[in-house]
């Protein structure tokens, strides 16, 4: 008899070639199956991710799932993977799950954070942990543009081409920016009912390029309507990203529902 | 006729075999040498610091002195090196000084911080920026006992065994812990006339025992009498030391002197 567990993290992605397993590459996927496999004794424990991150991408609230082939405590469960698993990846959460949770499938939103650093040269402490944009920038214009995203929109101009999803159409249900003076950072927060491929990093760049006067304060609704990704040109670094939250139903957006 | 120049540089600490210049190794003085060289198409142009720091610590404000061979605007200067340089070094400031400038020479007093963050598992995104401790700590313990360190003391306790320097007695202008409530970090600030090798990690290591429990209240001025290195036992990790702020007869205490 297995036991499923889900299980919350928070992981550097600066050493890791993203979430998902891949072969002869250093993968967060890779070190959990591996810890798991050393404290079961056992062949591979497949786990599911609520969904990929990219080389770079950082998390604070990754879920995962997997099925354990015999009861551990979830603290006991926290406790040697913690011990096993190297510094860059900590297990924040865990607690033991229906046999039917499924990590990716029963996501009811996500909410994502993006980090840019306004220094004009990089920030050494900083370098792996924002993006950077060192051009002028207005922080009023980008607070108004933000509430552009607000809404069920469609985003194929902010998905990257290519790809089997067709529907296109996602729903924000918060786009915040924060300026940071001490730090002299922006802090996006985006919380949706799902993103598309590199869909967070294309509607940070358009928004700096609103707040450095390159495009007009509200390009994003003819962003929506053009449909076209090349309009929508820059990709911000992934250093940036943190995919700060998964929700199961517990989402300030489900209790409306 | 040279010119010379001081600068003063932020720096990640992490991928360096320390500052100083040593054979086959990535150092944060071989890295501004070689970018001197190319600026300047030229042969070595040797680079003095305020003095070294281990590999793994960091600066926030460290001080260099080099003569160019040719005159450059101190903004011109500073521009040329970020362009130079890579992104874990930074040049924070730039100034075309008196001939007889010595960055090491010339130090009237130094500040360095310590972060120690207290989170039971070591936090992946602050692993390489701070110390970790995750015992228990009463942060009241180790706010009285950290103004013990405040005066003129003989440290041979608290410096690395060994070494040519025989005077080991230095002053401390100021010394200071804040508590971090939202990181759950310790950040120390010490201020003093000069530091012995290894002495702020030392310090740190004796203020966490204390705050443990492990020591009395009081150890550190029973630790000056007994002038035994062995008895200061803990070393704090490089990760969490940053060398600060450099002073050059423009420090807090050279006012009152």
């Amino acid at each position: 008899m297995v036991v499923r567990y889900k299980v919350t993290l928070a992981y550097d992605g600066t050493q890791f070639a993203g979430f998902q397993l891949q072969p002869n590459q250093r993968t967060v996927q890779g070190v959990i199956e591996k810890a798991l496999m050393i404290m079961a004794k056992s062949s591979r424990i497949p786990v599911s991710g609520s969904g990929r991150t990219d080389s770079g991408v950082h998390a604070l609230g990754q879920v995962i799932h997997f099925d354990f082939p015999f009861l551990l405590p979830a603290e006991k469960m926290l406790k040697a993977l913690n011990s096993l698993l190297p510094l860059d990846v900590k297990v924040v959460a865990c607690e033991i799950a229906e046999s039917n949770f499924h990590a990716r499938y029963n996501t009811t939103g996500k909410k994502y954070r993006y980090r840019v650093n306004l220094d004009y040269y990089t920030n050494p402490f900083t370098r792996f942990y924002t993006g950077h944009w060192k051009y002028s920038l207005d922080v009023k214009k980008v607070q108004i543009a933000v509430k552009d995203y607000i809404g069920t929109h469609d985003f194929t101009s902010f998905a990257a081409s290519g790809g089997s999803i067709k529907n296109k159409v996602r729903t924000i249900y918060a786009s915040t920016v924060h300026f940071d003076q001490p730090n002299n950072e922006l802090i996006f927060e985006f919380y949706g009912d799902g993103f598309l491929y590199n869909m967070v990093r294309i509607m940070v760049g358009v928004l700096l390029e609103i707040g450095n006067g390159r495009r007009a304060l509200h390009d994003i609704p003819r962003l929506y309507a053009v449909k076209d990704r090349r309009q929508a040109r820059l990709t911000a670094a992934a250093s940036g990203l943190y995919l700060e939250k998964v929700y199961y139903g517990d989402g300030p957006a489900d209790q409306i529902k």
